[in-house]
This record gives structure tokens, C-alpha cells and sequence, in this order.
């Protein structure tokens, strides 16, 4: 399960890095809290940020119930993709939000993979 | 701790599913990212996806420490009560927003009973 | 893990608290859903209990895999000042905006010593 706690941590320290992100935007284009609006590049890392905050309410749950259903080693691997995806969601939506779509599934996949693996495994041992 | 799983990677889904909804109006009625505003049927609905969300950050959490503290056969019942709740919520706000009280109520209601109960028997254990 | 338990519930409760005080500022103010916008100090309860949404996505899982891979009574120590912290952080966002520095300090520094000390720990365990 170290693994997992990993992938986890550095799941969540990307998050913080984004909203760290979001609020030098705030200050790079004097968009003062609480309005959320006001200029296209912040708004770009707002959204990247918002959005990667509801892919962690659904990846961090699915990533630890198929760690402990399924199988900790793919759980962890699955959870680099999300990584690796996340930054290239960021990366694209900051430059052309339409071009968010590759990061995008490449985040929401591992989630969808796990939860789906998880659930037929927890089915299957009712049988 | 199956049904636990079951019933959490259910609501999961539904959150997916509400997110899925959110991008098919940005499509429907042209609310192009990173704009959340436009058109009211794409307004309810994010509001609807976002709501859930903050619902799930209270109701996973609460849902697995009452599992381990109290009783896991009693958790995924509410859970179940959470995701009808959710389902009434969304029919209720996308139709008028004014009439989503009862659809709240029957989630919000899962989770605070979960807290509150898990607290007691926490606490007791110290006794 | 009972100490743990219990300030996760604590932190939840907040984050209700803070939620039904978005709600009660909506009829205050006449902000009908789904408007997020609309009074100042509508707004400022909201961007709070957002804010306070994203910390608490980071904060719980942090502090669970802190508390299993490095001391759980550290843990609801860190997890008693994330809670304080956050109700200095509302009382002063609802003030002014500008000083809400303090208060998002003390719930931001625990989740990131909690995420450091731990992918320290879980990387040494490899070694």
C-alpha cells in the first residue's frame, strides 16, 4: 500500500501546486477574491484547478477501494496516468481550452477503469 | 465491507454521470469553457454537479468511518437513501431550482446521521 | 485511530456549518439558485465554504495516511489546527478579503507537513 499512499501524495501535491497557480494568477492580473472572473488567463487556471478538484473526489476513493479489492501495483500505476494526464489537461486547456480533451480522458480513464474493475470484483464476491 | 464499496463506487458514478451531463449542455447550449454562466438549463445542471460534489466530500468520509466505527450493513443503507436522494435533487433543480429541498434533505440527511453517530461512539470508546 | 475519526468528523461538521451559512446568506440577500453571485457578502460565505471544500479534498486523505504510516496522535493535533484555522480564516474573509492570510495559512501548512512527512516515510520504507 506505500505505493499507493504515493501516488496519493503526489495526486494531491499536484493539486495544491494548481491552486498555489491559481492564486498567482489572482495577483498577475489583479483579480481580487472573492470575485472568480475578470481575466481569460486566470479563468483558464481556475477552471484546470476546479475541474482537477472533481477528479480527485472520484479518483482518490477509487484508486484506494481497487488497491484493496483488486490490486495495489496496477492502482498505483493507473494513478501516475492520472498524473501525467492532469498536467497534460493543464498544458492544454491554458493554451486552447477546446485542445483539453487528450489530458482530460487520460485522467478520467484510470478512474473509470478502477471503479468499473472494483465493482465487478465486489459483485462477484456475493457469488 | 463490500456493500460499503458497492454502494460508494455507485454514488461515484453518479457524480460521473452529472459531470457527463454538465458537458453535454456546455454542447447543447454552446457555453463554451472556461465560461460556467450562458444559458439557465447549463447553470442548473453545473450547479447540480457541483452541489453533489461538496456532498461527497462530507458523505465518503462519513460513510466509511460510521462502516469501521459503527456498523457497515447500516452505512451502505444510507448510502443508498444518499444516491435516491441525489437522483430526486437533480429531477427536482433542473425543473425549478426552488422545489430541491426534499432531494437534499434525503442526502443530507445520511450523512449527518453518519457523523453524528460515528462521533457518539467514537467518544464513548474514550469512556 | 479514534482521535483521527473524530476530528475528520469535526472538520466535516465545519464544513456543513459553513455550507448551511452559504444557505441562510441566500435568503438574506435574495440570491436564488443556481446564482453564485449577486451580494458581496454572499459571496464571500461562498467562496469560504469553497475554498474550505478544496482544502478538505487535500486535508482528509492526508491526514489518514498520515496518521496510518506515521503517528495518528500527530495527526489530530495537525487536524485540531486545520479546524481552528479555518474558522479564523471565515471570520476574516467575511471582514476582508485581503487579510484572509493567517487563517488560510494555519489549514494549508498541516496538510502539507502531513503530505511531506508522509512521502518521506512511505519513500523510506523502500530503502
Amino acid at each position: 500500500m506505500q505505493a499507493v499512499a504515493i501516488v496519493t501524495i503526489l495526486a494531491l501535491a499536484q493539486f495544491i501546486l494548481f491552486s498555489i497557480q491559481v492564486g498567482s494568477m489572482r495577483g498577475k492580473h489583479g483579480v481580487k477574491a472573492p470575485a472568480v472572473t475578470g481575466h481569460p488567463e486566470f479563468e483558464r487556471m481556475f477552471r484546470v484547478q476546479q475541474n482537477t478538484m472533481e477528479q480527485l473526489v472520484a479518483f482518490v476513493p477509487a484508486l484506494w477501494i481497487f488497491a484493496y479489492l483488486v490490486n495495489p501495483f496496477w492502482g498505483a500505476a493507473m494513478g501516475l496516468v492520472f498524473i501525467v494526464g492532469r498536467f497534460l489537461y493543464r498544458a492544454s486547456y491554458v493554451k486552447d481550452p477546446d485542445s483539453r480533451g487528450i489530458g482530460f480522458t487520460l485522467t478520467f480513464l484510470p478512474t473509470a477503469v478502477m471503479l468499473v474493475w472494483a465493482l465487478v470484483d465486489a459483485l462477484l464476491s456475493f457469488v
